[in-house]
């Protein structure tokens, strides 16, 4: 197996980090102030293996019912262990040759068979490339590393006409402005939407996920899950997370501030030159024609700007940015200026 | 696979809690200061995936190299991840019939074969049944629910009979009197020890286990978390974890009052007429002859004190009762009184 690689996390403070698609805002004001009354003593107990207050958060917030919820130790946790529940028969697992790079370790840790349609030229996922036969199917929607969003009827259809695997929607970025697939749930009993809470809820280092699906797809999630670790969330985690899910409204406008952000970069990026989709995450998949991506990765981390650079074909003529406040944002854009007008 | 069901986690605060081997003390003093001084802003960053802070922590206190530990969410993380790396052959593994009762179900949930030699009418292991051939071997010990620690010499003897497979001593409770495996993993290079936060250190709540053995052994783990989950232990636990592995005085001081009252209780119960092995652990494993032990776990929850109750062959005629404060342990003690004097 060979593990899947993370962005860095330096540790110097002074960094522009635009390498993991990190929230650039604080979590909610009631996860700080929840966090500062927040009783220690308790912690010599085990925290609620059902991390009830948690589901009930999230619960209320979707309009669901509580055992339509899983919850995780991140939606990696999440992801896995619904490799491990869902993906076992001999027929190929089906996801995107260009998506999130996890999808491909989880099937060699646990033997499972996949196969990789591969996107057209401009990364767009081919819903036809899912109508066949298959052990499962994985849709990270925006996908990931490019940004682009499927539209919710391609997702029904291929639903539609894969009502004997599980379909896994991986909506990691949904929040920032994709199309949810939620709405499906209750009609198609093998489709699970699954999220986290590292990106639009600011909460990375707490590392909680969670699907959403029929609640016979999360008993079996459950199941495994209860044969593997019983207690997976601790305390800070579920007691913050609950905080965090109950103010819609900071929620929001963070969401918001980022989008808007994301908007502009997206105009003075073009502006230079830069080609790419359209982005509906918080990041951007950028190219810049005739120059060398993995030199202009270099010099911006000299620089002290962290950005993500794939090394591989197809993906190493682009840089993947994070957007992070307008401040940071302009620190990079002035960089490029002063770079293409021939600083770099 | 059927999963592990660990015991009850009542909400009610008025309980007395012996039920799932938690400490009665709360954690360090300083991992309640940094608690209250924690900085929620740097939730929205991701953790550091090598939890360094607390891996240096480990590995000062032990005095053994950083790349000789690995870190996981609870022992139960760590043994989950150990059983998936490291038995993976078609020969069985072996551990008793009587112990954590997940060993089984980690064997059932990733296809191990295994085989479990019966304990001794002491409850004892019996050294002979581990020297023969075999996927691996694991020892919890002091072994649980029994409470019956495994000298070392004995441990030794398994280890230089079987070279060719991994060995694991689960010391979930060695703190409380059992003698650690740690000197023998420089020697036996197939040996890994496992530890958890959740009892010595009062952390249960938090999620800490971790794993010592020789670097090969935990750069395999760390090769199959990474191609899991690249960030398993969130912020609080790293930060929390390390604070409290750097005050050996005060958990010194816990264990040592832990001790204290344990042996105070096997004098009182042994009045009583109850019959145990000598529990090197913080709970004790006590049968009274005569007396149903499903009918006495019922009424003790019916007056509010929850002990563990194991209806299995063997086991039926026991209950597993942790070490709580001197107050906890004297309230069980006053209804086993009053109910041997025919008030139940």
């Amino acid at each position: 197996v060979t593990p899947y690689t993370p962005g860095e996390q330096p540790q110097r403070r002074d960094i522009i980090k635009l390498n993991t698609n990190e929230n650039p805002y604080p979590p909610a004001p009631g996860v700080l102030a929840l966090l500062k009354n927040m009783d220690g003593n308790l912690f010599r107990k085990y925290p609620d293996p059902d991390a009830t207050v948690l589901v009930s958060a999230i619960a209320e917030f979707y309009g669901v019912d509580k055992n339509q919820i899983f919850c995780g130790v991140g939606s990696d946790d999440v992801l896995g262990m619904s490799f491990l529940t869902f993906f076992n028969g001999s027929k190929p697992v089906l996801f995107p040759d260009i998506t999130y790079s996890f999808y491909d370790v989880w099937a060699g840790l646990f033997g499972i068979p996949f196969e990789t349609p591969a996107l057209d030229s401009g990364f767009h996922i081919r819903k036809e490339d899912y109508f066949r036969e298959n052990g499962g199917i994985v849709i990270a929607n925006p996908n990931a590393p490019t940004g682009v969003a499927m539209p919710l009827s391609d997702i029904r259809e291929i639903a539609e006409k894969n009502r004997e695997s599980v379909i896994i929607i991986d909506e990691a970025y949904v929040d920032f402005g994709g199309e949810t697939a939620l709405p499906l749930v209750s009609e198609f009993k093998n489709l699970l939407v699954v999220r986290t809470f590292s990106k639009s809820r600011s909460m990375a280092g707490m590392r909680i996920g969670f699907a959403i699906g029929d609640e016979n797809l999360i008993s079996a999630l459950k199941r495994v899950k209860y044969s593997y670790n019983s207690y997976t969330l601790n305390m800070p985690s579920i007691l913050l997370g609950a905080e965090s899910v109950k103010d819609r409204k900071y929620f929001e406008e963070t969401v918001g501030k980022i989008v808007k952000t994301r908007e502009r970069v997206k105009h003075e990026l073009r502006e230079m030159g830069f080609v790419f989709g359209d982005s509906m995450t918080n990041f951007l998949f950028v190219k810049k024609p005739g120059t060398d991506a993995g030199k202009l990765f270099r010099a911006l981390k000299d620089a002290g700007i962290y950005v993500r650079y794939f090394d591989k074909p197809v993906l190493r003529d682009y840089l993947r940015i994070t957007i992070g406040t307008d401040e940071e944002m302009n620190r990079l854009l002035d960089f490029f200026r002063h770079a293409f007008s021939g600083g770099v």
